[in-house]
């Protein structure tokens, strides 16, 4: 029985000898190097370190051996080019029983206080850790664990009725989004979580605007935290701006786990400026839902205003659009367009950012004066800079086109040469594998939802015909290329019942690891897209919004389900919704001092007296 | 006394701790390796080879040494670490003399037959060239470097009367020009010619836009073997458009020495289509002054046909725009502004291209269908693509804005935020050393020349008043950071009569290194910038252009000059065109059985029995 500890080898990013750059550059080194070994107090293994970071690790392990044999067991560890291989000998007769407990205990820079770099002290925090785990001992450890995932499923628990299959995937997904989270506040969510090499750990915007609102809903806590590691790494996004030319303000890097910019193609990195207005929109999501004052005057109001800042620096009022307020030479989330004008997402998202972040000053003014004074005191806020967004906001340019009656996703997309999508052979796509940058940009095809993803994420902010025919528009031009754009076709086909075309979104999105529908799982999971399983379900069919502080639905039931139901937390309540067959929804107040909802504009008052209600009606959700 | 001959270190690219991308990547290894030495037959040297490309050059020296004096002459040749250090070492007493003779030969690539990468044969062939210079001996060899630049200034010089050290800045460019252009249908010219590393000795678009019209019509055979190298690089150029996605035709690569596309960056790289354009402008040029149609055959249409057939790929017929032909994400001269739609200039060059290309496929069907038939065949042209190219070029969209009564750069141009030109430091100039491209590509700021340009090379295609109220536009927006800007805003101002404007920006480009004026002509010459004080000159001033094969002039003085002459090869004669300050021209056949010209409109015949012509008028050229 053989163990064996060695430096990380990233998985083969070449598929046919084409080099997949969704998985990270090619680096001929490993990313981590030897430090040195750790041994002693029954615990051996190693220090590793990267190579220009000089971000460190440990990792320690100890075995403990029994058996219900008489042979003697023969345990050996070698250590061979920075490999630890640890190897137990012996001879079972039959029946016999051997047992190995492994443990293993890993400690980083985060967990060490004082000098960066100090190879000692990295090395006994993971032995320590080791030693610790060991105390708690096997059994209890399990316990703890079984406990704390029993704690989320009583808040997340969900059924589809009639779907077996789907409703195991979104449980999966559930599952590997919770285990995917940061809950340190040094933390997010990795693009792949934990589970694989693709991207090389980095945080993105979908850490926000995708995996984010499923624990807003279901572990408010784990939110909050995610959110603490933005604020944690606003000076980060401070140079960032500066960087990018701006005097003032912050700017999320596209891509980090640190906190600086690590995207190497500023095109589609930095220039995705709604990053900003992505992380308000969470911080919003999350305040709306938990009330969470305390947040917002330690972290969430130096986020908002710091980053609504970068707006007035980035766009102008445009003469030669009557004055409305214009953003140029962004990107945004459909990266098979780059450095465009006005793009539909960005400004409406940076049109809510800057809006909320005017009302969220306004109302900490009124409430909380002291802390406003400290935050804009740290930050060197002048007192006129909010009404300066509100009227931006105000003021924001969002492009449509009258002859068409659809809302271009940018000012030049409709006037984009046709994509031959006929002509695209199958084996093709991914496009961005087979096609150059400047191919894609000059044609009318998406890689992803992009203006589709505003009208859910913005649903008040739209007229719904024009969201009718921009959904029909952009089904025709979208390739789905990005696993992120499944669920959120799924999400508004489901609002606007479109309910077999949500069904099939809906499936590509939550079966997307389970039957590896990209073909590239191998890389690790996707967790937006997980996330978006769930989405699709409770913000989708369930016609679920909150935006505003109160909770609305508008069931609808996908054909063939029978029903489903799912829980979430919401201002201190949990609450489960049960869609059924026979036309009627119940909400039932599990826990908390009660909230008032609205199903299908219909207002409905859960409390611990009265704590069910039945409602008649699933009919298609009206915007 | 010693010589020292060592792989050439580039020079510092940082002022002030910043690194200047314009001079090329900080490698950390020299570009050239050690690979032997030569020794032997009195000639001593090495070979180096490059470590990716493999391209070698071997040098060779030798050293002659005469003295007057008594004492004996030691030379010792010490190698060092792949240097080469010759010491001569004697007593002299005063009055004593000597002479050391220094030869060096140079061999490369080219110069050898047989396979690539032998060392052996590339330290013959430069042992061989040493051994041949040394056989012609110094005063053979100075001999007819002499006749060869009488020769160059018997067709080039020219006389600024009342600005000498004007006239002199000039002729200094133009010898410069000489030097730095390639003659062997294997090289071009360099944006720095020979003379520096700036820009690794790349060849640009500036080749043929800026040095060619000099050499066309000073030294036309020198012309011809630039335009060679293109039809040699033409599978390069294939390969290249392959990469960016066409399926036929050719894109020639933005910098390059070998004929692959060697920018790092495609948004302002490959991204500059409008360099097929360029070459197929600098193709006709050369064929309007020459009449060369074994060059055409040969070369030239070829070049046309294959660089034509990737604007009907690269843009579309826009029912939005009433059907125009449009053409979308590509980057014009300025690249302050980068992936755009519509870029005026791309446009009106490609027009231009379409339908010279379309001619030439016309007349070769009509007056040599054999040769028409072979380029057809090589290049698998159907008969029906000239009728293509001729429709989008009459279909082109030229974007021209109503309300200001200008041409737009691009689509967004006039759109976007301006720049605070009165809060920008001096000594944030050139803005690309202290602005991210984002910045600048967001603003309404310009590098340099870009619609201002096609104004000039496309004369016939623009309205005069519009053309004159678009110079006012982009002179207010542009920052000349480019040197190659002064030159082309000198010849549009000349052609509009502003003439002070026009002397200023002359001056900025005539003097552009002898003045060292954007401080790093250590980084090397500016060839472009030399040869537009040429085409300011000849091209503004004396307002030439010879576009459809007639010479035609509007000849004007700048104020404070008394007058000025040049010379031009056309067509076989050779022309003198003196402007004088009593408000008339002399134009003068040298030599050549004759031809017609045009002055300000008027025609005049030069003939060897009426060589001279001296007409009346200098006056603010029409456009």
């Amino acid at each position: 029985m053989e163990s064996r500890l060695a430096p990380h080898q990233p998985p083969a990013a070449t598929e046919g000898g084409v080099h997949d750059p969704r998985v990270g550059p090619q680096a001929a080194e490993p990313a981590l190097a030897f430090r040195r070994w750790i041994e002693g107090d029954g615990a051996e293994g190693m220090v590793l370190r990267a190579g220009r970071s000089r971000q460190g690790v440990a990792v320690a392990m100890a075995h403990t051996v029994t058996t219900t044999g008489d042979a003697p067991v023969l345990a050996t560890s070698i250590r061979d080019q920075g490999a630890l291989r640890h190897t137990v000998r012996t001879t079972l007769a039959p029946g016999a029983v051997l047992t190995l407990v492994k443990s293993v205990a890993y400690a980083a820079d985060k967990d060490v206080d004082g000098a960066p770099g100090d190879d000692d002290a990295l090395s006994s925090a993971a032995v320590a850790a080791l030693a610790q785990a060991t105390a708690i001992g096997l059994p209890a450890l399990r316990q703890a664990r079984t406990q704390a995932l029993q704690d989320f499923w009583l808040s997340s628990d969900l059924a589809i009725e009639g779907a077996p299959d789907l409703e195991r995937a979104v449980r999966f997904n559930l599952f590997q989004l919770l285990q995917g989270a940061g809950r340190d506040g040094l933390t997010s969510v990795g693009a792949k979580g934990q589970s694989g090499e693709g991207y090389e750990g980095h945080y993105f915007w979908d850490a926000e605007i995708f995996a984010l609102p499923v624990l807003v809903y279901t572990r408010p806590a784990v939110a909050r935290a995610v959110l603490e590691y933005r604020h944690r790494t606003l000076d980060g996004a401070r140079t960032h701006a500066r960087l990018m030319g701006h005097r003032k303000g912050a700017l999320y890097p596209w891509r980090t786990i640190g906190g600086a910019e690590c995207s190497a193609y500023f095109p589609a990195g930095s220039a995705q400026y709604h990053i900003n207005a992505d992380i308000a929109h969470a911080v919003r999501q999350y305040m709306d839902a938990s009330g969470d004052d305390d947040f917002l005057v330690r972290h969430g109001a130096e986020i908002l205003f710091e980053t609504a800042r970068l707006w007035l620096d980035m766009g102008h009022y445009n003469p030669r659009r009557g004055g409305r307020f214009c953003i140029h030479e962004v990107t945004g989330p459909d990266e098979y367009t780059a450095m465009v004008d006005n793009n539909l997402y960005t400004n409406a998202m940076a049109q809510a950012h800057l809006e909320y972040a005017a009302e969220v000053a306004a109302r900490l003014g009124r409430e909380r004066p002291d802390d406003l004074a400290r935050i804009a005191g740290a930050i060197g806020l002048g007192a006129e800079e909010p009404e300066g967004w509100r009227q931006a906001a105000e003021a924001m340019y969002l492009p449509y086109d009258e002859a068409s009656g659809i809302h271009p996703q940018d000012d030049s997309f409709l006037d984009k040469k046709p994509w031959d999508f006929a002509g695209t052979p199958a084996d093709h796509h991914p496009l961005l594998m087979h096609y150059h940058p400047l191919v894609l940009y000059r044609h009318q095809v998406c890689k992803q939802a992009d203006a589709v993803l505003a009208f859910c994420l913005l649903p008040h902010r739209f007229e719904a015909e024009a969201v009718r025919r921009s959904f029909a528009f952009y089904e025709a031009v979208t390739v789905h290329d990005s696993t992120l754009s499944a669920g959120v076709f799924a999400l508004l086909a489901a609002r606007l019942g479109l309910m077999d075309k949500a069904l099939a979104y809906f499936k590509d999105t939550a079966l997307v690891d389970l039957h590896d529908l990209h073909r590239n799982t191998g890389h690790g999971l996707h967790m937006a897209a997980m996330a978006g399983s769930w989405m699709a379900l409770v913000q989708g069919f369930a016609g679920m919004h909150a935006l505003g502080g109160t909770l609305r639905f508008a069931p609808t039931l996908p054909p063939g389900w029978t029903g489903y139901r799912f829980r979430l937390d919401f201002q201190g309540n949990r609450v489960e919704v049960a869609v059924g067959c026979d036309a009627a929804t119940t909400y039932r107040l599990l826990a908390g001092p009660g909230l008032a909802l609205s199903h299908h504009g219909q207002v409905a008052h859960l409390t611990p007296a009265t704590p069910e209600q039945t409602l008649e009606g699933i009919r298609h959700a009206a915007l």
